[in-house]
This record gives structure tokens, sequence and C-alpha cells, in this order.
């Protein structure tokens, strides 16, 4: 039974765009509405943060069920396309499935982004999977509403016992949601879980937050670094739970040093490593990457393939320049301490450095350090993470493999 | 022994940069000095093309070793930015070994372009294995005076059997080469060449010419769609000799319908299924690719997985719009024949067709057939096809794999 707060199906109220917006742009798939495209009067701000109501263009022909949230500049986020359509658990289920079958094409190991937000048809609500156990992030106001009937969906489609909520994403905050996580049903894991990647395992703490959970959008990356690794001495920095830097080894690497700012992370590289038998291949370094790189090179240190997979120096424009001057710095203290004829693997996770910027700073550093580099491969997230075509910042992850 | 046209150590004849060129540009690794931006005296003029030369700046500081053609507008390469290199049999040896080095990181078998040109440090050379062969296309001046050095070198880096010329490549007309291609070392393979890739055989004709050779270059867009191959139905339009049908029908699908226009590719295809013992999973139809898509419309056909990969549709610049157009048709015609929750893979190996047009091209065409895509893959050229940063343009394979 669906238990809502506002109605789910017809009839459901009227919103209006205005005659500025773009309707054809909706009608050809635009997921979005801003709040200046929208007629906003009395009745349209009374209405329920997530309230479903029917968009319509400013001739008044329906365009599809919108989902409304007066706090967020996204005031409309497009539900179905089909005005009579009913928001409800089959619903819900109906997209859950769908999303399921690609990753089930796709992975042998239920261990994967199952949700990914608009491209997957569940605006705003990201789903990662791990085994039995499912990690809800509802980032926009109708999931957190409607937080019982998608748990009761997911659970029905998938069979998992166990869903989370995880309510720490910074984009809760912009649609005007709380930073209260918990257990929507079953029981949160009591300690870190093991995750299938890529043949290698990783310990993840579902319930630390991201600090040290997994990130599923490195996936096709960490293949590609993986075969490079055979027989190869590995830099993995910023390490996180290891994940450059297990794959390589479980592919063959002679050994991965890993470097993190996070004891904790570090912690449960050093499990994973043990879980799957590899430790002697696997060392851990805690530190500052950059102090550490520089280090390294007064060590004499010398690594046939390095990964550096830093946060987002440039999360939006405003730290674009600083963002892009970090990127280099990565990249100008890391590449001497790649061997000759070795790899050296760049990642941006930051929205506001195209590929082409990013680009542009990695050579750049490269070429500071006196370095020939050749680009052998540029990937980004894992198709676990499908985009819109409309939204061109959700392709936010960039790597590039560079030989020198 | 080098046997050269021309003096390939010092002392080397000096040819200057204008004062308007970017010396500082080829400092930092651009590979090439335009007509315009060189000091073309009639000693310049005289040189043999392919001649070997000391580059100078405007102020007579050395930048390195070219190689001059003045037939071509791309009149000189960088062979070696330090001035007194020799460029001779042991020169081409280290830089062989160089790609070597990273091909065998990579491969377990000897099936991959072994030289990418430039980025490899072989200015114009390109040069694909296939075990015991190897296919050298020298489309710079200087390759084709020393193809007898060069040849001997490949031969003692990699001990192959036989070495062929291929001369059939559009790039050897702008440096003013004939198009005669020949046996450089051992003997032709007399019969299709079984060439092993993600598991797959294919069959590839290596004396036939483009039409019916191989390119390593798909690969990892091939075993990208291997991966959401298992159980399914797949269409490989514009197939070759079976490129992405095959690799699909290894990796589990039910059963793979390969077209093509060519007879003789197609015939390759049936041999490479036949090969590897499938040929009960793979049919072939012969035909325009238009025609036979929307013939499959005709006839109700469906498919969970399509990959379509056309010839260049836009090579140059003024042909971009109609090549746009075309992909729009390709992307409009194919999608339709795409089960609900099936995957359309689009490629693109056009120069002058960037990412974003053709992405924009290609959901326009599947918006334009009612689906809604979402983008799950966005390929490139495999790791076996380095490029300098500086030259982008050699980045011209694309692959866009949408969930619709």
């Amino acid at each position: 039974m669906t238990i809502a707060p506002f109605p789910v199906s017809a009839p459901l109220p009227v919103v209006r765009l205005m005659p500025k917006a773009n309707a054809r742009a909706i009608r050809h798939g635009a997921p979005w509405v801003y709040a200046n495209e929208l007629v906003t009067d009395r009745r349209t701000k009374g209405l329920i943060p997530g309230a479903m109501a029917v968009l319509e263009d400013s001739l008044r022909q329906p365009l599809g069920v919108v989902t409304v949230n007066t706090n967020s500049k996204i005031i409309a986020r497009m539900m179905d396309a089909d005005p009579e359509a009913s928001i409800d658990q089959a619903w819900m289920e109906k997209h859950l499935r769908r999303a399921l079958g690609l990753r089930e094409r796709m992975y042998d190991a239920p261990f994967y982004r199952l949700v990914h937000a608009e491209a997957d048809g569940l605006p705003g609500v990201i789903i990662d999977r791990f085994g039995d156990t499912c990690v809800i992030q509802p980032n926009a106001a109708w999931s957190d509403a409607l937080i019982g009937p998608l748990t009761a969906a997911l659970i029905a489609v998938t069979g998992v016992s166990n869903v989370l909520k995880n309510a720490s994403g910074r984009t809760r905050s912009l649609e005007g949601l709380d930073d209260v996580s918990g257990v929507l049903a079953g029981s949160a894991p009591d300690a870190a879980v093991p995750v299938q990647m890529n043949g290698a395992t990783y310990m993840a703490d579902l319930t630390g937050g991201q600090k040290t959970g997994i990130f599923y959008d490195q996936r096709p990356n960490h293949a590609f670094a993986a075969s490079l690794a055979r027989g190869a001495r590995v830099l993995d920095v910023f390490s996180h739970v290891g994940g450059f830097g297990l794959a390589a080894v479980v592919a063959g690497a002679k050994s991965a040093l890993c470097i993190d700012g996070s004891g904790p992370a570090l912690e449960l590289t050093a499990q994973g490593a043990a879980a799957m038998g590899v430790s002697d291949h696997v060392s851990i370094r805690q530190g500052d990457a950059f102090d550490v790189l520089t280090a390294l090179r007064a060590e004499g240190a010398e690594f046939d393939l390095i990964i550096c997979d830093p946060p987002a120096f440039a999360p939006a424009k405003p730290a674009l320049e600083a963002g892009l001057r970090a990127y280099e710095r990565i990249a100008r203290l890391a590449a001497p301490l790649v061997s000759e004829g070795g790899v050296l693997g760049l990642c941006s996770c930051s929205h506001a450095a195209d590929l082409a910027a990013f680009r542009t700073a990695s050579v750049r550093g490269i070429g500071r350090a006196g370095r020939r580099p050749a680009l052998i491969h540029t990937g980004f997230a894992g198709a676990d993470h499908p985009q819109l075509p409309q939204l061109a910042e959700t392709g936010y992850l960039k790597a590039l493999f560079f030989h020198l």
C-alpha cells in the first residue's frame, strides 16, 4: 500500500510553464523545470515539497506528471510523460526492474549502482547495491516523502534484506532536506561488507559515510589500470579503500603502495588485501598526497603505474581555476616517479572541470616535470551510472591514462 | 647497415623556423611544422623528401632533428628533441621496443597496433601486428625512404617472419608518395589470417586492403558491447569482418545478425564464426545498411543490442553537415529495432565530427524514433592507438552506447 503525504494519481493539481519556458525541450526529454520557468501562484507555493502535479505548457497542453519542490531551484522534475501516470509503488517497481535488468546483463555479482537518478527514471534517487544490502540516497523531496513505497518496491524487485538511507549527500540541502540517515528495512551491517569488483575484494563501511563506503563509478577505470598491471610496481594515490591498488594486485602487479589521508580507509584497504590473501603485495602509507609524492621523489622511488584519484578539486565554477592548478600540481609531482615507458593515470571527479580543461592541466603538469606524455586511454564513470544526454553535468568523472 | 638516400646523423643540414612560428610549442612537444612556418630557401627546397635536418628557431637555437618534406603541408615532423640524434636502425629499434613494451603489458596475444605514428615516436608510421606478420603503413616520406632499416629494426625487435607494406592509405598522397604495396620481408600469407581479439577469432585478409583487413581500434568497444551480450539478440550493422557480432556471440549472445555491403567481408565473418564453432548463432546479410534497417523494421524484427559502425560519414570539414545528418538517420532507423530496455551502440570514425556533435546527432535521431536514450558508455580507440595531446585530430573514433 502506498502511504503518501500527497496524491500520487489522478486527479493531481496542475502547474504551468511560463510562456518563455522551453516546453519543446521538455517534450523532447529535458528532465528539469527551473524556478523561473514555472508559474508560482499561491496554490503551487502551497504544495508539499515533492508533491506530484500535472505540468502544462503555457497553452494548457499537458506535458506529463512532475514532482514539485518550491524549496529547490529545480522546481519541478519530470516523473512521467503520461499525465495520467500514477506514481505509486507499481510505478517505482517498473523503473527498478528496468534498471536491474541493465545491471544484471552487465555484472555477474550483485554489486553496482542500481539507480542513477534521472537516467534510470527515478529523479534525484541514487541506489547502490552491495549484495543483500541496498543504500538509498533520496536526494529529491519526492523520494524522501515516498521513501516507504520506494523501499517496499526495492525489496520486491531485488529481494534484498537490508535497506539503508544515506542522507549525507550535499544535494539534499539544495532540496531543503535533512541529513538524518537510518535503517529503512532489515538492519545495518555491524562490520565492513566485502564488495566484489573486477575480481578484487574491497571492504566497505556502509554506515560510516562517504569516507569509507565504496564508489562504483571507477570500476571500468580500475579495470583499465589492472590491464596494465602485470608485474608492475603500482602507486595508488588518494587510494580510499584501495580501488586501483587492489585491482592491480589481483591482476598481477608486483606491488601496490596505497596512499590516503584517511586511516580508516587505509585500514579497510589492508582488510581487503588480507581477505584476498595478497597482503604481501600491498602496503599503505597515511599522509597528505602532495607531501607523500614529494617525499617519494626524495626517496628515489619509482613506479611502473601510478594512478591519482583525488577528491573534487573543482566541485563548482568558482573553484575551477584553483582546482585546475591542483590537478596540474598532482601531475607534476607524480610524473617524475613514473619509470621510463610507464603509465600515469589521472582522475577528476570535478563537475566544473570539463574533459578538455582537465586534460590540458594534466598535460601541462606532466610537461613541467620534463616528461612527454602520449594519451592512451580516456575513461568515464561505469555503465551503471547512465546519464541523460540533456544533463551533461552528470558526466563528472574523467580518467586519463598517459604513457610516459 | 643503414642504407639511406640522405644523411641520418650529424652533420645534418639545417632548416629554420620563421619568426612567427611557435618555437615554444615545439619545445613543449608539438610534433609538426607547417609549410608557412619554415624558411624555405633554395637549399631546403632541394632536400630529398623525408631528409633529416636540424631544426632551429629564428634565433638559430637548435630544437632537434626533423624530417623535411617540401611536398607536404606538414613540411617538417619532429623526430628527436636531441639535435645530435642519429635516425638510424638503432634509433628505430629503441622506439619499437618502447612501443612493444606497452602492448606486451596490455595484451596476451601478439595482435595489436604496434606503432601509432607520432605518439609512439615514429612520425607518420603505422604498424599493425598479426602474430608472425606485421603490416607497415609508411605514411610519411622518411619512413618510405628508410623502409629498409625500419623493416630490419622491426624484425630485430619483434622477431616476426613476415613484413608487408600497405601503401593504400589516403594520407600517403598528401606526402607525395606512391600507392604501391608489397612484401618487405618473408612472404604474404596466401589465405586469411586468424586474429584473436576479446576471445573471438576474426579472419583478416591482410593483402586485400582495408576492406577485408582488420581494425584494432574498436577492441575496447567490442569488449563493452560483449559485456552486454549474454542471451541477447544482436544486430551488427556495417559489420565488416564481424567485429561486434562475433565478440558478442563469444560472450554468450543468443544470435548475431551481421550486415555489410561487402560480400568478401561477410564471407570472412562466416569463416570466423566457423573457426570458433558458433556458426549456428551467426547469420549474415549483404546490402545497404539504410535499406536493410528499413527492411528489418518492415519485417517486425527486434534486437536487444544493436551496434552501428559506419564508415566515416564526415571524414573532413566540408562533409560535416551531411555526415551528421547521415549519423542521425542511422540512429533514427536503428532505434525502433531495439527492444524495450535494450541498448543501441553508435560509432563514428569521422575526424570532422567531434564527440559533442556526434552525440547530438545520435540523440536527435533516437528522439525522432520516439525513444528516450540514457547514455551508458562513451568509448574511444584502444590503448594501442595512443595520441599526442597536441594532435587532437587523432582521436577520431567515438562509440556511444545508449540504454533505450
